[in-house]
């Protein structure tokens, strides 16, 4: 046990060994029941006699702060107050370091008016957030593969990762995968991520500076904003319309803002899913190959198509190495695997991988192994086919529900395929202030100010995940809505 | 299957369906055996008529690279040359952006010299590298765990993990097993993180700019000087000696560098195995408090000593809120958990929190949970103690190999616990060299080169894991070493 001794203190030693031991029972970081060392373990430890630590026990004892079983030891006493005290951070004045941090930071403006949690949570809450139905993830499977990997490789199964990209093999089996999906990407220019959050931080880990700026779609993915904000990334948005990005203005302010990067997902867009048109696509790639902008394609649910044509990956319309194209297994398997890719090549490729390993070392070697195992072009295809027939019926009881419960002033583009319905409010109503209603009615759903560069923007619009529920659970959710669409009317 | 369509082009679309078709086939992307979508699927998916895509077909098919199985389908033909051709960067321009990544980017000096497989690779290597002994693990208890998170928790197991700090409870058990060694940390103040080196990086996104300059030990964790490298930081070095950084020079480079960061590790320091004496800490303490520079205290193995008395951890010295503390349970347990964590006090641990955040978003819940029920106070300290029984008797088995086989020329510091043991080379001798014929007489090392910010100044150092390896395999890999010592001086 590790106490800091200040031998040329005016406290005597046993007293500061007993102060040390207090304070960290007080706090709760010694816990009830935790046996404290022998004196003679303790004493020889510390290079102090052994009558010292024994005044020391002595003392705590007989506060009762600790106590003697006869022949087993010493151990700390259940707690006299009620549980571990919440540390009270204003008693503390910090390092001047510490004070500048405090100001400025990208905060949440829900925290304030909805993070708070509700006065009365609804017993049945009925939730559109979220990713993909976790009852759809294939875990028995998967778990059986996973245990599979742990008989076979034991010990290996719980080693470092492969520090340079990840495992070859599960590299070409997302090379297999994404060929299957008309995505063209050879497996050395493949990296595996823990996710495809950190993917989105290496890219931006490698091209950008602080007080760089980058064009985003409007709305766009929450996280992706927040680590836009975390990197003091100077963030330009574009427009979406229902055919995406709205590309016409993409030159303009190419011009005006010299972005050092292009972050899109072109399909069944986070959060309005929308998909990027064709004729988008190639100005799209016309326009960066001529300023000389790097794309970063997030095709977080590309497979996700209910109807509609497919249409070409910006990455297969680009010239090689223009194209940065990020995708996860978490969506259509399981976020919980963590387990993300990124495609890109040229010298770029390198720069991501050292990136990669200066982050984390390497992502989980049993969760790659188990991937691995897991994932055949035939199983990601079965299970494909049955997500998309089931997500489709889900979007349509939506739009139904939508449709039934819904006034027409609230404005809903029916998506193609993806996990999400988009909504816009009349002028001047807000769907945070519509949010704290529908969960008092017992619904949730996704405030569209997260979505919006500037939160004030979004604040007409909601997400809607239409992925997690049944079409029961769905229709009855959006009547709740309806009905504290109509409190939020009768409130002004 | 979203192939690129260009109606507008001269190519017929037949023919760009079969030159993507062809493409993906030649570059291994579309594997062997895949099956292709039906002719009807795949016209109406792109929007074609039938005939065109059996016109794609049948040009393929005649050239060998598909075949059709009557009733079953249209696959990809096994490949007539070997295997996926590796990508020839040289021979695509990239585009201008990319082109100005190839310059810079610390480059690791081992690439030219060692990296290189050895020309004929050894049969019974004897590694004196890696960390912890793979052997030692609690492999089998841990998957037990495993299995029965995965059997309670189903699929929650395999859902996003807490994206607010990591668990709660495995918060607490971390404060209980700091607690155990002495350390106070309140659960409201541990960041769990995937993996310490995660914790280092999150630490730089907080407080450091590109440009700023960070105080290390010289020598001092080369994925650390990765890191540091990668964001561009300015690497100031302070020298050890047996007692640890030579604090004393603290002050003059305090005032001349003005370093936003002090990164050490005071415990059987890594590479050199040294431990920063108390009175040292104390002029630490004094000085970063004084000259308001937080410090970084990474104790990867603080708890591994083997004899000697133990000494406060700098955090413990420091007012609440100086000191960032990181610890890990790769080392002691298993480095595949990808499991560390941080300990911060004051605004900049929220700050931490979203860094976290928006890196991975989350670390794997299913490890989370499996390390929360797997680790008690009990089972880690007498995993602990296992621990130091067995690497003590390695570093004693090392220390006298060393005597024995090495010439006095070679200087060693013994150390008091942790992994390493560190050896100095006479001047004008190179650790780099010397790898190359370690290699051949069958026994590796880690050459000094990576652990110092100049990599020249550390070419006569080497660094020997005594952990890994049986007492009788360290005294035979030292008996090789002595050889492959012999052999560098004949060279000359």
């Amino acid at each position: 046990m590790r106490i800091p001794l200040d031998h040329t203190s005016d406290v005597p030693l046993y007293r500061q060994i007993e102060n040390y031991l207090r304070q960290n029972i007080r706090s709760g970081s010694l816990a009830a029941e935790t046996r404290l060392p022998a004196t003679r373990e303790l004493a020889q430890e510390l290079g102090v006699s052994r009558i010292t630590v024994n005044n020391a026990y002595a003392e705590l004892e007989s506060d009762g702060l600790i106590y003697t079983v006869e022949g087993s030891g010493t151990y700390v006493a259940p707690p006299l107050a009620l549980s571990t005290p919440l540390v009270d951070d204003t008693a503390v004045t910090y390092p001047l370091w510490q004070q500048e941090l405090t100001t400025g930071g990208g905060d949440d403006p829900e925290l304030g008016v909805v993070a708070r949690p509700s006065s009365r949570p609804h017993p049945h809450l009925i939730a559109f957030t979220g990713v993909g139905d976790p009852h759809q993830f294939p875990v028995d499977d998967f778990f059986k593969v996973l245990k599979q990997i742990i008989r076979e490789k034991g010990v290996t199964a719980l080693a470092y990762g492969n520090m340079s990209g990840g495992y070859p093999t599960l590299r070409e089996t997302v090379a297999h995968v994404l060929a299957s999906q008309g995505i063209q990407a050879n497996p050395a220019h493949i990296l595996i991520t823990s996710g495809s959050q950190q993917a989105l931080a290496l890219v931006c880990q490698v091209l950008l500076q602080p007080g760089d700026a980058i064009l985003v779609e409007k709305p766009t993915y929450n996280f992706a904003l927040e680590l836009f904000r975390s990197l003091k990334l100077k963030i330009v948005g574009i427009p979406l319309d229902e055919h995406g990005m709205q590309v016409e203005m993409l030159e303009y302010l190419l011009q005006k803002y010299h972005p050092r990067l292009i972050y899109t997902i072109p399909n069944f867009q986070n959060p309005s899913g929308m998909c990027l048109s064709g004729a988008r696509r190639r100005q799209l790639v016309t326009l960066a190959d001529q300023y000389n902008v790097p794309v970063l394609e997030d095709d977080f649910a590309g497979d996700l198509r209910y109807n509609g044509r497919s249409l070409p990956a910006i990455k297969a319309l680009s010239p090689p190495g223009q194209v940065i194209y990020i995708g996860t297994f978490s969506k259509i398997l399981m976020p919980g695997l963590r387990i993300g890719f990124l495609v890109a090549e040229g010298p770029v490729f390198s720069r991501l991988v050292t990136a990669k390993r200066v982050h984390d070392l390497a992502t989980s070697a049993l969760m790659q192994h188990a991937l691995e195992r897991y994932v055949t072009v035939g199983r990601y295809q079965a299970h494909l086919r049955r997500s998309c027939r089931l997500y489709r019926q889900r979007r349509d009881a939506m739009l139904a529900a939508i449709q039934r419960y819904l006034p027409a002033e609230i404005q809903v583009i029916p998506p193609q395929g993806g996990l999400f319905i988009w909504l816009r409010l009349p002028e001047n109503k807000s769907s945070l202030e519509l949010l704290v209603l529908a969960r008092a009615e017992g619904v949730d759903f996704a405030p569209g100010a997260r979505f919006f560069p500037d939160f004030a923007e979004g604040d007409p619009y909601l997400r809607l995940n239409f992925a997690t529920q049944t079409p029961e659970a769905i229709a009855e959710g959006i009547r709740r809505l309806a009905i504290a669409w109509q409190r939020l009317g009768d409130s002004r």
